[in-house]
């Protein structure tokens, strides 16, 4: 044993015991009995839990004490301090003293309204099948009472509330639905981000008092089955960003639970359960990987804005159309709704919502469970878009989500080839055994019906139904 | 008559001037020269202005203090504190400290985000033709700097602004809507108020004071054209009421402004410019005199509900509907809207002004200026009415306004008749000359048109435009 | 005289007396039967009720919304808004968002430490014999539920208490003390004074509406023996202003109440129950008529500073000098405390009007139901001044206030002189039977005795009972 | 190398990193150079800093989120929440909503009138030499800007300014005071602390990620004078204690830094810089240590009261006697003042610190660098207390505190002896070389001089100074 392997081993020690924080102690027994490692190359192997795919549609909540200026969006603090967006600092000029800080605004955050049975039943009714809530956003409040950022959350100021708990009970006890959490990692102003920051992020102290013990806490209390991290700025190492899904793997949660691709600079797009790329990510295209189209109804912002006009929110069709490009790419849909300070659903975002719960109920046959078929447009009607349901059998059935009903009674579609005679075409929510013709060289006429507008319950979207003229296989989706 | 019996008699007639104050005294020219007396005999006898009854549809606005709590209703003051309502007792409860008051609100009401330019293009959008802002609720509070409202008005606290005159300037400059406010002639707790009804009406401060150079302010700054007054507590001799009717006639709006019937108990439904009858009145018959029925998007509230959820507001297929029947039967529609205390107009009202504008543009030839039919609803199909609009040629046109679309592909009318074979059906943003055909034993069958769901701008509710088929007169009311 | 005429006048009569409202309706009868006319001439003959003189000393107390900001003075809200005063300006703009207006101040406050038993307390320990609150300031909010002044009072905002009643009550349960009121008859801001101020004071509908009602409001319903009105920049014809000591005077509260000079242009130091000229008033001479020195302990405001500082604060030693030669020149001291908006009276007060109480206990007989005396200060000795208090007997007593203790061991006077050998001097609180000599050629000179500090009670200012010099008689104020 | 030796080491190396957690790291450097290690064994054998001991009178500042209920006192948290205390659970109930919570409070800390070179003058004006501040009381706020504390410390809410910062400024630039902080150790309710509370303190959670770095923060960045330590719940070894008063001694503040006994259970009255023993500890006995007797002049509250009266507040006549008794047997007077929220020191504080001032400055030679005598209070007499001061000289003087003014003219005091004949006494602030006399059996009789109250500058509590009247030696207390 010499000196220097003494020293050697010191220094192993010390690194290990850094890394080994009380949290990270805690996981060893998970670490050491489930099948992943924290690295990405162990995590990356891991399958998709089915769920996630077959669901299509999940409501993203954005919530916070940004809720209360309500003004521009969630970014509010950012923009005003931040970046000195002109609109952001005139609104605080206008409208409050001189001094007035962001932290004073948490006494506003009310919440006088909130039911959560009723936000779990509009979710429930609205067709999606997984609710993610933004837990802690990028100004560090916390919707639970974390013990790590004490007078700084939803139980200590303002709602004087557990409003991660209240909502996670309600939608397990009402619904279908499965329950995520959004969890930002860094925070725009939190000092000891800063100084990590300031240091090059060679130091870790906000790692190690804030983000590793709160999502510890946050995994283990209320076992999210999505954790929706977000993170750009810094490296998934200064993170420890491998440690979480691992630790939410081998946790309680482990067979359902989901995690997306923001764990720290490179990650994007790259690493994780499903990618997310961008905000309002929508190729066009069919992806290697599964993915998600996290988007606003608001078009402006994810938390509310009292302002907000109707021109600002999407409308259903829009809504449906970006259902189904999605959807055809081989994407899920994350429905961004953002609640007021008062604890309300805005009927605005209530009527969305339960728009497109009408349509799904009509139409769910084409979106859950589906898989991208082998054409994602139609390569003779434009704003035709397809996927495809498999089933037990080994055939399975086209749909085409046609945007626009087509004015000359016949809709042309180039990509479906009848494989039999016996090729059939149905209008989801209308008439059964639609007459259709092959067209020169290649594709199908379709004799549209005739829509009995106060009766019908094919609208916005209109799905068709194509059984038989399927000439190749799903597109199988690497989780 | 002796000298000293002289001299009492002047001085009596210059004490009475003195009491004819100057509202009084400002008003005594006009009474002279107009036709209409202060007296429901000669103010009964005024022909109503014309644009009011071709006008058909009205936007109401419901705005004050009560939009702070924007609790239960416009009413919450007097559910709280009057009938100690248990919802309402209770919000204040867990809401506020003991010993809050009502007046405690008002600084609250911030209007920050109200802009009357907006608020206009709304409106017109809306394809109303006249507005009626609340200028003042049974609050006692005045949208507008009242002297006799100090301290208890937008401009001294709370907003800060004169509310009644930017949007009235607004509307002036920007649309061809007509301009009118609603003004509540008593005041549930005002103490003058409550001191005269003690008196059994018999003292007149309240009138005085507070009503009478109220009225008389916003008749001659705002200019009004429709004076929007409530009550049915007092009497008229009350509150002098028919002065007032008189003074906005005689007055410079005195060719177009128009009056509705609430001045006092009795009068209700039997005198004044045109009849309300009651909240949503909406009789189904045909009324001899012009009416009015005003109601509201949020069926529950005419003030702002933070907690309200879509399944309280109307859809635009009921709110069409009524106006449809409304109209049928010699009424306008005067829609509610209530803004928030930010002073905005939330999106889901303006989804429903925006939707009743789109119908309107191409439904207006079937509303704007048109009558009652001989007919109000067919004698054949539930869910149609009718009105009639007449041209400068002897010969009108009949509007059958349809509820459901014919599942059958037919149309069956059973009251209007065609008055030749030239007769013609249209439909309104649709196809015209629609095939038809008489019924046995009276009535015709109209073959209704494919609907093009994606392209076609008939919807919500159908209008076809029977040409040739009158076979009456047109109803014409009484103003 | 015909029917018709008769008819006439009938109506003219009955229209008189519409107009003679109930206000002047009730007081017709005091009129009648009381002796003094609204008028100077009349009412001027009126002597002063003998409790006032005899009283000295009274307390002032300024409470209102000003106590709210608390800044610079009771004016605060005029030289904001009025006059511009660059600090109140940068108090508002430092401390409040933009648009704050002055009424949105009134829900702060709130007075929860209010205990009107203490404050009577306090005031009865003082030695003071009179309290006069603000009922009104020039801000128009009033302290009591005046139905005039709807939601701009003590009762509808703010406290939601009726301050005046309640400190009536305590006043008149626990102590001795006469209970009076202050009232501003100008309002700076109310519409109603500044449309009337711009008619040239030609209108009255200020007057009428708002100023005469309250005071007939305030007079009968709380009876104050004093009444401390305030204007002088309409005149009296203005304001009907003799008609309210006239109102006074007949009320029930007649044979005790008490009225100022203050009732409009030129009738300050000229009409009235007693004068008080100016704010601080203390001429340092003999005066005619009765007068007051309505003056502050904190130097710089009658309302409350929250950031005034000790040197702000007037000494004990200050304070007694000035309360000496006031009642020497046939004054009374009215000394003003300014409560918080908590309700509290600070510390700094109530040590002040705890040390006056403490030497009034010693010093009482040479200050109630004194009269000036043929000398108000010394001739010899400066800072020595003198009253009489006259007994049953032929002789009075004279008293020497004298405000620094004697270094040289003998105190010489030059005013007094014996009458016999047997004249006696002692000091109020100490020694009797002082050994004294006249001296040459006038005067006495007095042996001062040795003080005790831990013991003694004469203190701050030593007051020496002459009996045997008087050699004039008391100086008969007219009242 | 065996496998249990390296277990050993590893053992061992882990235990070491756990407890040189960052900031022992940090300090690593001073231990090594240092002459005190971190054990009460080492840290009490420091001498006490000479100024301390000389000072003989500092002032306590209490100020926080506490100062804005500013009810009951500093303690008011936990008299809400913790035991429950019926008048402030009636307090709360009766003026805030029902889910109001403290957090809520801290937008209202305002300090607009906050002026530290006010306050730094008046601390000098006063007489003391130190000055303690509270940088966090047990409410776990921060007056500065702790990046431990985010979102509740001064300048994320409320002042938004550097509180602590701020006032050393303006004392070390302006005054010759010692500026020192005090800090509470434990916090109420952080959820940290209460959680390694459950755990019986085995963890250490809040020490290494609260109490640690914040101490090392304001130690370092504002180099306190005097570290006013505040537990006695927890062992001094989960709180690392000695630790602290180590890095202090060993930082750049070394030489003259100064820390109490509250380092956790047990130490108080036993380890430790100087001995506290309890609150307004005054044992009346000579203390064989220094020690120091923190007060309050309202005798019921740390923190600012808005109810207070005057009988709450300690007269100066018996401040001056505690501070006389005090120092006679050897401690050291902390009078406390609580500044309001807005800033200000109200002015009863700045009166008693004023006149503190003004009696220091007749009677400083008998205070300051002052040791308790042979004797602490006279044989004979009763309220009269002594302290010695040395000279370079081998003889010094002894101070008599006399508390009542001796009716009889004559001061007998019974344990001072005359060295000589030439023994004299002075009154300081008043006559030298007072004729006495030996007393029988053993003593001195001193003839009282003549006070002359409007001139001498010797009152409320006078000093002799007893010259050759010495026969013991100082007591030299222990540091």
């Amino acid at each position: 044993l010499t000196c220097k392997m003494l020293r050697a081993i010191v220094l192993c020690l010390f690194l290990v015991i850094l890394w080994a924080n009380d949290i990270m102690g805690k996981s060893k027994q998970h670490e050491e009995t489930g099948t992943y490692l924290p690295t990405w190359d162990s995590l990356d192997k891991r399958p998709l839990p089915s769920w996630y795919d077959e669901a299509k549609l999940g409501i993203f909540i954005h919530w916070g004490v940004f809720s209360v200026p309500s003004f521009d969006s969630e970014w509010f603090w950012w923009y005003w301090r931040g970046t000195k967006q002109a609109n952001c600092v005139k609104f605080m000029e206008d409208n409050y003293p001189p001094d007035f800080q962001y932290a004073d605004f948490a006494p506003k955050f009310t919440t006088e309204f909130f039911n959560p049975n009723d936000w779990a039943d509009l979710f429930q009714a609205s067709g999606a099948k997984y609710v993610v809530l933004t837990s802690k956003h990028h100004e560090g409040f916390t919707n639970w009472p974390s013990v790590n950022s004490w007078n700084w959350n939803s139980m200590d100021v303002g709602p004087h509330r557990n409003l991660v708990q209240e909502l996670a009970d309600s939608i397990r006890n009402r619904t279908s639905v499965h329950f995520g959490l959004y969890h930002s990692l860094y925070e725009w102003f939190n000092p000891m981000y800063l100084s990590d920051k300031e240091n090059g992020f060679k130091t870790q102290d906000f790692v190690k008092t804030k983000t590793m013990p709160e999502l510890y806490d946050i995994i283990t209390n209320y076992k999210p089955e999505v954790i929706w991290d977000g993170d750009w700025e810094a490296t998934p190492e200064y993170w420890n960003s491998t440690y979480i899904p691992s630790l939410a793997v081998q946790s309680k949660v482990s067979d359902t639970v989901v995690t997306n691709d923001r764990w720290g600079q490179g990650t994007m797009c790259k690493h994780g359960g499903y990618f997310t790329c961008s905000d309002r990510y929508n190729p066009g295209t069919l992806q290697a990987r599964k993915w998600e189209n996290a988007m606003t109804i608001d078009k402006k912002s994810w938390g509310f804005r009292r302002n907000a006009q109707l021109a600002d929110y999407l409308t259903i069709e829009e809504l449906l159309q970006t259902l189904a490009t999605t959807i055809s790419c081989g994407g899920n849909l994350l429905v961004n709704v953002g609640p007021s300070k008062d604890g309300t659903i805005h009927p605005i975002f209530e009527e969305r919502l339960r728009q497109m719960g009408q349509w799904m109920n009509v139409n769910g046959a084409a979106v859950y469970k589906s898989q991208p078929w082998k054409h994602q447009n139609d390569s003779r009607t434009p704003g035709v878009w397809y996927d495809l349901v498999l089933y037990t059998t080994n055939q399975g059935k086209v749909y085409a989500f046609v945007f626009t009903w087509p004015s000359s009674g016949i809709l042309a579609l180039g990509s479906p080839l009848a494989t039999s005679d016996a090729a059939s075409v149905d209008l989801l929510g209308g008439e059964s055994d639609i007459t259709w013709e092959p067209l020169s060289p290649t594709g199908v006429g379709i004799y549209v019906p005739v829509i009995k507008p106060s009766t019908t319950s094919a609208k916005w979207l209109w799905v068709f139904q194509l059984t038989g003229f399927v000439n190749a296989k799903a597109t199988q989706l690497k989780g």
